[in-house]
Parts: C-alpha cells; structure tokens; sequence
C-alpha cells in the first residue's frame, strides 16, 4: 500500500485512453432546467456510486473487466452561459470520434444532447437519433429560449432534417409538439412500439442514441427533473436498448436526466447505472 | 411588466367564478389522522407544483387551456376542531352546487369528504358513491372517535344508507369492516372488477366520487400517511376514473391522502396533479 | 389508566413467551456491510411502524390478534466484532428451538443469517435453506473476510453441503458466484420459476426460509442497501412465501436487508411489516 | 441471553413504579398545530434515541443509574377529539400526583400541558406556573378554537389568574398577547433576565415548570413546529432550569414542542434528551 | 364563504399597488449557481412559509397589519438567458422606482441584484451600495462567465465606480478579490466593524442595501449555496440592518441566496422571513 | 479539451507525491459505531464538495495553490475485521513518516486514529497526543470489545503511557472514564482552558494532533454520529488549532467523525473542509 494518485472511474472503466474503444464522460450541466435543477449531480454521483454494482451482467453473461473504457471525467461546464458549454460539449465528442472512439456522455440535463450530436452529424452526415424519452422535447422556444431541456430535440431536427429522428415512449409535451411529430419526426406515444421496425429499416445509417431515463416510470426512476406517471418498465427499456445496441450502426450515446437531490434512496441512481453496465456490455 | 396581484391557481385554472364550470379548492386538514400527519399540505403542494406540469394530454388529445376552471384557493380550517371543520367545507361545497357548477376538492385527509358529501346529499337525495381507496374507512369509531379517517364512509353510510357505496381497491382495514361491508356496501378487493357493471346500473343516479389516491401502488404512490403494498397501478387508475367520468352522472369528486412529507421525490404530487388533470379533461 | 411499564412489541405479538409457538426478535448488525450500512435500524423501525398496520388480512381472512406470538426484542449485539456477534445471535436462536417454538428473526444484514442457521443446522441435522434475494451472496470472502452479508450463503454451504440450498430471484453478483451456483445449489435466476417442484421434492425435509427483502424490485422496496432494479413483485413474493409456508415443514425463518435510512417515504418498511404479518398468519 | 418481554425506556428509566420518585411520561398529541405538525412524535423518537446519551453528566458529576425512575411509556390519546386528549392527560397526570411522585410529561404540542396543570391545580390549589417560550401562548382563542397550542397559557392563566404565571424567553406572539401580559402574568422578553428573583420569591409556592423547546435558538434546536431565531443558547436554558430545579418547590413539569419530522439531523432530539437528563439529575 | 379568487402574497402584504409605499417582488433565478441549485426556489418557500410567522415584532413594538405592502409575486424569468432575466428585472424594478415606491427584492441568487442596481443606478447617479455578504463576489470573471453570482459586485462597482461600494461581512473569495477591494470598494472583513462611520458619513446618498443571507453564520442560516463558518449571528445582522434601515437614504433593498433545498428543517425560511417583517416595519 | 484520466483530489491538493510535504488520505471505516453509522462516507464527501471551497483564506492571507499537497485518495478497508482496518491504516501512515511526510488523515470514526497513531508511535517514542473531542473515548471496552470508537484514546494510552495524551472539550463520559482521565491523561472539560500552557511545556515533543470534529457545537456542526449540546465554536476551535498548528512539533494529524448521512444541508461539510483548510495553511 504505497500512495498513489486518486483516479476516480465508473466500475471498471479504468483501462487507458488508446486502448479504449468506449469513451464516458459526464455533462454536469442543468442551467436551463426550469422546474427542478439537479441533472448536474448526475454524473458524479453515478461514477461515486458505481461501486455500488457488480462488473458482472447475469442477464449477459458478461464483464465490464474483460472490456476496454476509458473514463474522461466530467467536463467543468459554464453555468448561465448555454452556447459556451454546448460548444464545449462538442469540442470534446469530436476529439473522440475523430480518434474513432465511441462516446457516452451522461448528463446533465437533456441539452447537453445538442453539443454531442453537433460533434456527431459533422462526421456522420446521415446520421439519424433514436429517442427514448417522456417528452417531446420539439418545442421551438421554451420561456423565450431556443437552447433548452425542452426544446433539444427541435434543435436536434433543425440539423438532421425530417424522416431522420424516432422518438419512443413520449407521454408529454404541448400540443404543437405532438403536431409538429406528426409530420417531422417518427414518434411512438408511451411505450415501444414499432422499434423493431426502426431499427431494421435503419440497416447501416449511423445512429446516435440518447436516452432521457424520464421514459422509466417514476415508480423505479423517481430521481428526475420532472417525472411522468405511466412509464416505460425497466425490462422494457432494457430490451429496447438491446435492440438498437446490438442492431443499429451505432456510432455514440447518452443518458440523461438523472437528478440525485430527487433520489433519496439511491434507486435511480442505481438503476441508471445498471443500464449503463448493459448497455456497456452489449454495444458492439 | 407592470406589478399585478399573485394570483396562484392551480395549472391553467385561471377563469372566473362566473364562467367556470368546474371549481377546485382545497381542504388541508389532516387533524384526526393519528399515525402519519401531513394531507393538510396537498393542496398547496399540488398547487405550486402544478407548473412543472403540461396543460395537454397525449392521451385525451385535449388541453386545460381550453376549459374553464376556478381555483377558489384552500379553505382555512380549524385544527384541532372537527365540527367545525366540515361545517366549512359543507358551507362551502354548498355554495358551489347551488351555482350549479361542479366542486373538485383535494384533500387533506379522507375525513373531509364528509363535508362535501353532506351538502352534496342535501342537494342530490338520491346520490350514490363511488369510492377507490386502500381502506374500507368503515369503522364505526377509531380510538373512541366517530369522526375520523377511519370511519368517514360509515358516517356516509349512515347519510345514504344501504347499496349506495361501491367500494374499489380495497386491500386493508380490520374483520369488522369486511363483515359491515357485506350487507351494506358493494365492495370489491384488491382491483376495479366489477365497475363496469356498477356505472351501467348507475344510470343517471347523481354520484359523488371519492378517490383516496392510496388506492395507487406505494411504488408509484408512496406519498401518502399508510402506504399499503399491492396497489392499482396508474394506468389501472385512469381508466377507473375515465370509466366514471364518462359515463355517470357525476355532481362532485374529491382526490384525499396525498401527504408532502412522505414524498421527498415528488412523484406522488406529480401523479397526483396528472390524474387531476386527465379527470377534469374527461368529466363531462 | 393506572401507569404500566413500557412494552413495545410488534403489532399484535404480545403474548407471553410460553404460551408462544412464534418468537420474533432482531438482530440489528449491519457491521460488514461496506456500501450503505442501515439495516440496524431495521428492526426497531418495524416494531415502531407497526402499529400503522392492521392486524386482520383481506388476503386471508385471518387476524394476528387470534394467535400467540411472543416479541422477544432487539439482541444487543456488538459493532465490529462479527464472530461474537454472531456467537450471540446463534445462542440465542438455539434457545428458541430447544423450546421447540418457531423463531422469526429480523435483520440487520444478511450475514446474521448465519448465526440462526448454526443453531438450525445443529438441531435439524437435515437442514435446507431456501434463499429469496436479488444477490446470490456465495462469495468465498469479500474483500478478504469470510464473513461478510456476500459471503453468507457460502458460509451456510459450508455447514449444509451440495443439494441442500434452493436460490431463487438472484440477479446480482460476480462471474464465480454463478459458476459455483451451478454446481453446488439449486438457482432460479430473477424469479420463482421451479419453486413449486422444490418445494414438493423436500417434502418433510426440515427447512430454513431466509427472504432478503431485495428481492423485491426497488420500485416497491427501495430501503434496501444494494437496490437492484428488476425485482419481483410484492404479489409475486408473497406467493412465494405462502408457498413456502402452507408446503414445507418449516422450522424457522428470516427477512433482512431493510434499510430505514434509505426509505425516507418509509413503504419499504410498510411492505416489509405487510410481507411479516401475511407470512406469520400464513406458517402453520 | 433467554427471550425477555422487550421492555423499551428511556436511558436508565427502568426503575419499577413502586420505588420511583419521578414517573416519565409521553402525550405524543398534536392535532391543534396548524402550521407544521410532527411533535407528536417526539416522546418515541426521544425514547428510542436516549441509548446514543450517557447517564453520567460530567456538568454534575451524577449518573441517572443511581436514580429510580419510572417510564411509563406514551398515552394513547384520541386525534381529533381534544377534550378527550386533555381529560386522559389530566387523569394520568393525577394519578401519578396523589401516589406522591412527579410527573414528568413530554409533548406532543404545548397544549398537553393543559391536561396536567389541570391536575396539579387540584391538588396545589396555590400553584404557580414558571414557562419558558419563544411564544407567549396567551391568545384567547386560535383560529376560533379556544383549546389550541397557540392559547395554552392563557387557558392556564383562567385556572391560576392574575400574578401566578412567569414568562422567560418570549420572542413572538401577537400584540394582544403582549398587552395582556403587562397585566396578567410576569413576562420577560427574549431571555432569563429576573428568574433569580422570581425563584426568591416564590419561596414555598408549588411549582410546575412547562418548557416549550422551542425557547432554544433554532441554531442548536431546528426541530420544533415555528421556529424563531434569535433564542437563548443551551447553556442559558440549561442555567435556568437548574436554577427553578434547585430553589423551587417543583411538583411537575414538562418538555414539549419537539418535533422530529424537523429534524433530520437529530441534534434536536439529542439536545432535548440531555436537557432532561440534566433536569432528572438536578431535581430535588 | 363565497369562492374567491386565490391570491397568495407574503404575510399581510396584501395591500394594492396604487395605496403602497413598498413593493416586494421574488427574482427566482439561479442560472449561474456553479455549485449547489436551489436559490430560485426562495420568494416562493419564503412566501408559502410566511403564514407561520407573526405579523407583530415584540423587538420593535410594531405590526405589519398597520402598514400598506404590495405583493407582486415572482418574475417569469428564462433559465439560461442570463441576459434576458436581467432586463426583465431592471424593467420591473424601474417601473416600481418610476412610480416613486420602494422596492424589496428576493432572490434568487446573487446575480439577480445587477438587475435591480442597473435600474437604480439610472434613477439614481449618485447611488452608493451596502453589501452584507460571506463572499466578495468581485471576481471579473467566473469559469469564463462575466455575468455570475461570483462577479455580481464587480459589475455593480463596473456601474458605481469607486468608493461607492461598502461591504461588510466577507469572509471568503480568492486573493485577486480582496486585492480589487483594498483600492475599490471599502470592505470590512468577518463583521459589521464600521458601519456607523459608513452609515453617517453616507448623509443623504441614496442607498441600495444587498443582503446576501450567508452572511449569517450557517448554524442558524444553513440554507444556502456556499456555507461558509465563522458568519454573523442573527441578532448582530438585525442590528446591522436596523442602522442601515434607520439612518440611510434608502431607496431599494434586497434578500439573496436563501436556498429551500438545502434547509430540510426550514429554520433558514423561518429566520429570512423574519429578518424581511423586521426590515419592513423598520423602513422609514 | 483532450480526454484525459479522471483525477479527484481534494481542492489544490494535486501535487505529486515526491514533491510534497503533507499528504492527505481517508480512512472509510465505521464498523465498530453502534449508534449511528456514516462516517465512512466522510472522506469522499469533503472530496467531492471541496470544489466549493476557496484555496484562500481571508484570515490567514495564504493559499492552498502556493502549497504542495498530495492526496492519496481513500484506503480500502474491510468492513467487519477491525484488526485488518487498522493494519492497513498503520501501514499506511507508516510509510508516509518514513518518507519524512506529514500525514493528515481523514476518518472514518474514531478508532481509525489508533492505526495512525500506532505507526507515529513506532517512530516517534516520545510523542504525545492532543486530543480535541466532545467525548472521552477512555472507556477500557464497549459492549465487549477492546477496539472501539469508545475506547480509542484508552488505546492510545496503553501504547504512550501516563501524561502524553492531553484532552480538551470533553463533555461525555460515563464516570469511570473522567476518574481515568484524573490520574492518567491531562483532561480539560468543556473547553480549551489550559491549552496555551500544555503547548509551551511540550517544546519539542512530537505531537500527533487528533481532532474529533463533534468537539464542536452540534448547531455548526450537525452531521456526526453522536452529537452532543454545548460544544465549542468554530472560532473558538479554529485558534486552538492554530495554536498547536503554529507552536507544537506536530508530526502528524487527523479529523475525524464527520458523518455526511446526518448533514442534510452540507454545513458540517462545509465548516470540516474549512478547518482541514486553515489547518494545512497553518502548519509549519
């Protein structure tokens, strides 16, 4: 027991930057949430709370030791200034594609999507996103903003254009947004449906994948900014996941809007990073 | 800009008195609860929390914006004092159906539906009750009391007498309840069979119905003062609701027990506030 | 109202000891627990909470207040000596048994499990021990003790050997864990499939029931230190545990793992204080 | 280590009633707080808490353990039905008082000191009263109820009339209350200025000490229903306790206003449970 | 009882804008908070929580029911437009200025006072600013941001200009702060040392006081963003206060950086309410 | 922005282990507390929310980032096997003094001290020890066991022997522990009376300084296992630090018994991280 530096890393995601096919990085960042700021503690708490999870999936038969993840850390993000830490965000999605890494990103609030997906359709033209999530997130302006946890998908679309963007398991939003669905975007109301389909019409597109885990019921996820009774089960999401990461062309992926102040008993903390392990484990 | 008054209302329940058909208010009193305190705080909690909330519903593709509702604020009751309590939510009830318009009251506990429900009598002699709960709430008195959480539908019972309370969800309450409940109301355990044929024979009979949200699973309700495991589920819930909205002659409704203090996550509120919501988009 | 001495037991089991065939008693230690220690507090949260229970059962038409049921109390036990905690804890026990009563312990972490099962073992010779958990708890040390709430099971292997242990639930731990499953207990992985044939082929086989209420999902039990999303249902363990209970000839029981600190609505100890009465009115 | 009936008391409280001289007791009543409930709670947390303090006070040199103290657990009182509640204290009060012990009650809300002056007013038809508050409690009725924690002492006040009753520490109250004080009772505001003389002068007078926690800055004591900063420290409180301890002819007193919900620290509960011990070591 | 509409306003504010001398407002905006959330929540915690105040101080023998106040509720502020909540409360405060009424801001985070100081520098050039505060928020910039709760007194002083600014109180900051204050602003560290001399030598400058409520010590003020030991005690920033209130030329004040979240047991609202009537009733 | 590995340190303490002269580490251990566990979680905690401190001190003028500081992160330690915990602790502290470092080690409960102090003994002969703390810790066991928060100090005695170890602030105790302290340690109750003298009579001595942080008022500092009334201040501990800091030939030191779980606000945190802040500024 000599002393050596204090490296902190999610479970197992120890080995080095070259060797590395996957790369986390947190996203502290929640300046335009309006209801209930939180997302920040997201990631800190999911890597200080890791070693709560075992490495193995008994689901899988897999272990995270036997894998190669790099843990970059949180990025120090500018509060109250939105352009700067998008553009940050960016900047640091695009040095890991550019080395042809994988990244995930854990938020943060859902904007921090927009940066990453910036980085992403600039290397990936055809991109398209999967979107699993509680709300539409297609607002245009929110409160007078156009850069918000509300309005991000909106933005994602004034990138990738129509027919590019499928949204699963949405139960809120206002009106124009489900109007504005109808013809802009593929989206499925509460649940799953149809993801098979998806996926294999999306053959070799390169996907990215953001998952804002306000799609679980609030019963198993209750640690979140604004939860919506009538959602997803765990399985269910975690099957929903399988699908793309096993037959999408996946090319990077986030997760979202945890919100620790609003999880007292650790369970969405927990459950978030349980499905990051699978998912971990099953991306190929 | 200019300074105006703070007004507080519940979501998009801003119209005036005069042209509003539907009036919610609410009635914090908790005072004969003896094991967990802390209903007296729903309403205000719901009403403040009421902004994290949309107007919309996905489900009902309908918008509080385009309905008229009065929030007449929370009643300032007497702790302490039981009499004198349901006098003024009686008072109060009364007021509002004699304008012929319909009362929606949030509890606070159980017991204060009593008071709604003895105006709502006086008006309507033929009126009968629909009520989802945990608990019977059948006792004739609690620790020497009559007028309790415990035994507010036998105190209805002793207003309507025989075959006038349907009773839902019920999972607790001690041998005696079980046994007055044979003879003298319908009640069904654990789930919703049967309410269909209840609100068919219903009619047009004028019902009032009482919703004690512990009705719901803890895991999804764990906000309220005596969470009792294998509860409905919130989609099971709504579709109660909506089959009772729909299709009975309904005067009045009260949604009781949500208690703060016990939901440190907010999804009991949250829950609370989307069935409030779905309700008055479906009441007729 | 003359003054009396202060008595507290658990909702209803105040008989004397020898009138009693139940003993129910806490053993509230939670020393090797390195993650998020609380189960100490178990035990006395339940008997406090108590009395927010009934003691009659819709589910079974029975009543705790028609049998004898002697609450022996909290054993005091000591911090950060594990084997003197668990000398006292197996003595203790075997009393219970030489007076050929039925005890009921409450945990505290798993690992005082084995304590009871000492006893048991050297008075049924025969023993088997079926095991409700999320985690499989058959590590041969963890982090170089060999007595830990992760080792337990193993722990109980060594005294009861091959065949003689029956998992079920287990959906938690590392790669040799479930390696050494497979030869050396019976495991059902995430549910109670196959619980019907165990329970038959013991038939008069003297049996041990341990249930770490983990098992649970942490949607309904989320006071737990180890949540593990993808649990079963509190319908589904409580069949479970009727099973168990009508079938077996069983001679002693547990239920562990309740964290109070982490149960800040407190449903998890509700459901726990739910799960204990349905199964003492259920063990013949 | 052989199965005892769980006897729970306070710390080295459990002296049999026969040869004890003080009798401890819990009123856990609170039905009258309007604002923030939770003191009903105090006397179980107090007990279950008491075996974190030591009984030896080094401020005093003296242990509780040479002591006979008799806990006589909480009385079961009605929610909702004060009366009724006031009557059962002051009946158990009495009883304790004509078996020539004293009487040392713990609330539940400040109104429970009206059962046991009741009952010490029979029996010392010359009792004075020495109240130590943030709030003077002389409102002549509260909300429209005459029996409420906010009228206590002047409910105290038409048993004992004019000059019987001394105020220290009083921060808060209405201006009625104020101007009713210069005529009625001795009032000292904000602190303990005057105690000295007002103990001299006492000389033989029985004595009922009632101490509303909340007289504590909210600094050292959070954990009460209407905090009010700028209040005495716990080395004043505790200088004037002792003084009314050692120079008074006491014959009861209580300690109320302690509410755990408010708490979260426990350092209320801890402050509280030293406070008595100091007072049980120090009465004559 | 007749429905009205539901108006909530701080205790007995209630009075109309036009027969009002004061108007309170709410700023609940913490977009740049870097560190712990919260602050948003204040004006309506502290506005909910009012009700459990008295309206009459003892200290200053006066009553807020004898005064006219107008409530005008909280801003609609855009979380992540930092610039755009700043117009929005420079454009109210100056319509409140413009209608010669006195204006009490709550925060809110710190930032929210460059609003208010923008317009009340324009109506008043010469205006001079008490600042009492645990940190010296003269940072130029904070993690690139220019606009920060870390920098707002810098951008005043950038409005003011020198020896316009008088801050007492400060205990924390970087070195480059306290460097900036010794040519810059006069700053008296740890305590209200000064401010007589301050306060007279001010005469008839108009003055805006800013109160940073960490500058409480945290035992009785712990909830707020960045706790810093070692701060004033309630009665020593009263009297601080109360010479500011009594002797200066003030013009506007405001209350900043209560944060709700982090105050569980409410003591922190409880002391800011009280501070804010002792403040209003001392205003000339 | 290039990914980089993720370092945690304790604020500016992110110099290398050869060129620095304190080293900093955690000891998570908390096994033996039998009333309230927690401080396991102090180490990561004061870790994590270090970043709200400042690296300048206002008081002493000096800063954190002109030092060299190097933290070693936090041990792994086995809950449950006591002997193992402090061996590893020993070894530790071993090779940092034979590296000729200063050791500040971060509990963990108090008996983690007894590792440390082995390892300072081994070295230093001569050394004393001054011991700040709300309690003796001179019990000769604790429900059995010789290794106990309890009984820490009483440990450390029997290494040193009469007249090396000097108490102050003691205010908890069971009476053999004071009539101990009489003939065998230098104890000063309450406060730190005395402390100047002790300082000046230990020239040279090597002197391990171990501060449980409860010596401090449970107002300022909450969040510890047993909290108990009428402690020192801040200040107040904050110059007697200073004074051992600045004249003693400190070798070595710790701070332990911050318990997160019970800081629901983060002041104790806060005010933890203040001092362990003065304090390295402060050692020579």
């Amino acid at each position: 027991m000599k002393p050596e530096r204090n490296v902190e890393t999610f479970l197992a995601c120890d080995a080095a930057y070259e060797e590395s096919k996957i790369v986390i990085f947190g996203s502290p960042f929640d300046s335009t949430t309006s209801y209930r700021p939180g997302a920040r503690f997201a990631s800190r708490t999911m890597r200080a709370e890791s070693y709560g999870l075992e490495t193995y999936s008994p689901t899988l038969d897999k272990d995270l030791t036997d894998m190669k993840i790099f843990d970059g850390g949180d990025l120090e993000l500018c509060f109250g200034d939105t352009n700067s830490a998008l553009a940050d965000i960016e900047n640091f999605t695009a040095n890991i594609l550019s080395d042809e890494k994988f990244p995930v990103m854990l938020g943060g609030e859902h904007l921090v999507t927009l940066g990453a997906i910036r980085a992403a359709a600039k290397k990936f033209p055809s991109l398209a996103v999967i979107h699993f999530d509680a709300h539409a997130d297609l607002r245009d302006d929110y409160l007078g903003a156009k850069l918000s946890h509300a309005t991000v998908i909106r933005r994602v679309y004034d990138i990738l254009g129509d027919g590019k963007i499928f949204q699963f398991g949405i139960r809120s939003g206002d009106r124009s947004e489900f109007i504005f669905a109808r013809t802009h975007t593929q989206m499925q109301k509460f649940d799953f449906t149809g993801l098979d389909e998806v996926v294999k019409n999306l053959g070799n597109t390169p996907v990215y994948l953001t998952v804002d885990l306000d799609v679980l019921d609030p019963g198993i996820f209750p640690g979140t900014g604004t939860p919506e009774a009538g959602g997803v089960s765990y399985r269910e999401l975690l099957q929903a996941i399988f699908k793309v990461a096993e037959n999408c062309n996946l090319i990077a992926a986030d997760f979202v809007e945890l919100s620790p102040p609003y999880d007292p008993s650790g369970i969405s903390t927990a459950t978030a990073l349980k499905i990051l392990r699978e998912f971990l484990l099953k991306v190929r």
